[in-house]
């Protein structure tokens, strides 16, 4: 039984979020969506998902959670622009506890600046930003580095819910 | 007379396309919207502009434009992960002539790696990829800097499209 914090804002990758959470509920972890504000609801960029956020981020310590999932769409690019989202994503990384982003999740930990000298993949758009952020950048279906876990796109799915759980 | 290149794809911001597009041709300029295909239907985030592109970026050459305009919007993630758009901005910037970009606009000038040592403003979300890549980032309704012209955001577009004029 594991607490997962999920970074959320509008117009994410619906399937980014409702497939791992899905796999993490089944195995019985507690989930939690983390926003930039409380009680927020957030959409999917394809109209398939609808989520309301559980807790304003900044309301929330990244010691209580033992990992966090960055879902992409355009989610991370608007997280990323809120210090108190950039500041706890820092914090968790310090936990040195695992962190699953997908697609464009990798924009919000280029932000934290957590990327350096990491192996990473991402979807295609954001490999050059993660590139010049200082990490290495493969093209693979899930890439394990330390604590982070990242893939490309929802057909990546299955392989990065099992990396994530693996590591729960 | 100028005949200016948008580059364009789905979701871009509306008002940073029809805003500068309707000034350039209130002062008789030409306007060709280029897109990854040639023919394709484009529709504005907010749902209050639609643009069929005129041709696919690799049917043109840059030296037959006198300017680039990049509107914003969720566009430029769409075409920095196309070759022949990226290989067109690389060719345009070395034309030396005016390449106007706005909002996430100057992601397609960062895979273009032609960011480096000019100083530039975009997006928030965007800044930090701009840092990354060598440029130095300022906040500012508009910045001229040799042949780049950028801005922050819609609220930005009269300044920006002026800045463009002035250069033509």
């Amino acid at each position: 039984m594991a607490k997962i914090a999920v970074l959320l804002a509008d117009e994410f990758e619906d399937s980014e979020y409702t497939q791992p959470v899905g796999e993490l509920k089944k195995a019985g972890h507690e989930v939690e969506v983390l926003g930039v504000e409380k009680g927020k609801k957030l959409k999917g960029k394809q109209g398939d998902a609808e989520v309301k956020t559980d807790a304003a981020v900044t309301s929330r310590k990244a010691q209580d959670y033992a990992a966090l999932l960055i879902p992409g769409g355009h989610s991370p690019d608007a997280l990323r622009i809120d210090e108190g989202m950039v500041q706890f994503v820092r914090d968790f990384a310090d936990t040195g506890r695992p962190i699953a982003a997908i697609c464009h999740g990798p924009q919000l930990l280029i932000e934290a600046e957590v990327v350096r000298g990491r192996t990473m993949t991402s979807w295609p758009s954001v490999r050059t930003d993660l590139k010049n952020a200082g990490a290495t950048v493969v093209d693979k279906e899930v890439c394990e580095d330390a604590q982070f876990i990242t893939s490309r796109k929802p057909a990546d799915l299955k392989a990065f819910s099992a990396a994530l759980l693996e590591k729960l």
